[in-house]
């Protein structure tokens, strides 16, 4: 039996907080909202999960979740629970999980393939960008200084819950990505909008120690990170466009670097 | 000379009914805002614009649009501009442009390779499908009944002004979807979120005549679609994930049509 009661008005002032960075940070929690998203972080992050809170037409949906009885399970009303929110119409489930983000400087990452994303600030893109990367197998990611949050609720929605399976390092600038490449041995790939080479040739990192450096959509990537990177890779354009959208150019990246 | 002329509250009160799809058929009308998306679809869709509408500060910005002395430009006060757009912060240039849209009894699709979206009802997802499509040289979409409208402000912001560049086929249903393929030798390639053929499948229709099928995020592909169409095709899944965002589904799709 899983211990359900009603949240007081002070937990949810709490919570509520956490829709705000000073809050999340401070207290090293974020919300994960909606059922999809709950569940998919349920699969990959079991051990992050703090509690739940829901409305009492979702209590009933909990047992699908095959939740664990240790878990808390606070009861809101629908209006209380829209507070927790940043969307019109929440749906009325959600839960509180500890925030897991890394420094470089304390443990360096393990994985073969990286993605850095330089001033990724769109929160939307980069909770996309989570997303992608988790389907094809890459939970390394390294964010620059001036990123958007990805534990801010608009990111973890749009990454649909897969926010629990990845390893985020933040604040990671332009030297300690170069510092990173040469104690480490990864290459740099920088991906470019044009004159890059041929896609087709990231598929020889495939596998190798590579770090796929990515740039906001406003500006490119910076004049350092295009220094450090000896590779300049472009997704070609048989048609027409100033660019695309970075979180589409970012997935069809992942797609050849794992699959192609 | 441009013809620079203050605009009267009644055509603001004009525009602004463009932001409701009602008022946008009525008027055979739509909106295209912001600096990025009114300079690409000038690039791309000359003869489709109406008229310019823009704050003070933008007036001057206009000589680099290379702008058609014969269009009207009308000058709004910033108020009166945020009337006219569903963005918080708009930036004071916009478009009036006459809606292409086309029936597929009256005019039969002519590329090899058209894209079909069942019930696609984001409109920032259907704008970035346009946007990727244009980039890859897919300019034929066929929409279901029931989709977003892609002549939406959200939609047309998506598509970054690519919505000038395609010829866009509404209220396409699964019977005409299945006689256009039986009349002109179409193959119906299904997107399926697994279960599908491999991805380097897909590679073989490029340039034969294919109409790649792709279903909402949330309800997949009905029952009769994939009963129509004879290939089904899933993106490879080395990591983890009960879907792919539609768009990024859709870019690597298009890219592997095009360019894979």
């Amino acid at each position: 039996m899983m211990k359900v009661q009603p949240a007081s008005q002070n937990q949810i002032r709490q919570w509520r907080k956490l829709l705000r960075k000073k809050y999340r940070d401070a207290e090293g929690l974020f919300l994960v909202s909606g059922w999809n998203a709950v569940k998919e972080f349920l699969n990959g992050a079991r051990n992050q999960v703090k509690e739940f809170i829901v409305t009492k037409e979702h209590l009933d949906k909990l047992p699908e979740l095959s939740a664990d009885d240790q878990w808390p399970v606070f009861t809101v009303t629908a209006t209380d629970f829209k507070r927790l929110s940043d969307e019109q119409h929440p749906q009325g489930i959600a839960l509180t999980a500890r925030i897991q983000a890394y420094a470089i400087d304390s443990e360096m990452p393990q994985e073969n393939t990286l993605i850095y994303l330089d001033r990724v600030n769109d929160p939307g893109n980069l909770g996309t960008i989570v997303r992608s990367a988790v389907w094809f197998g890459l939970t390394t990611l390294l964010l620059s200084p001036e990123s958007a949050d990805p534990f801010q609720p608009k990111a973890v929605r749009a990454s649909a819950g897969a926010i629990g399976r990845v390893k985020i390092y933040r604040g990671v600038d332009s030297a300690s990505l170069k510092q990173l490449m040469r104690e480490s041995g990864y290459s740099g790939v920088a991906t470019v909008v044009e004159g890059g080479m041929t896609d087709r040739e990231l598929r020889r990192y495939s596998g190798k120690k590579t770090i796929l450096v990515l740039g906001s959509e406003a500006a490119g990537l910076s004049p350092e990170l295009l220094n450090i990177c000896p590779i300049k890779i472009s997704i070609p354009k048989p048609g027409y466009g100033e660019s695309l959208n970075l979180s589409t150019a970012a997935a069809i990246l992942f797609y050849l670097l794992r699959s192609g």
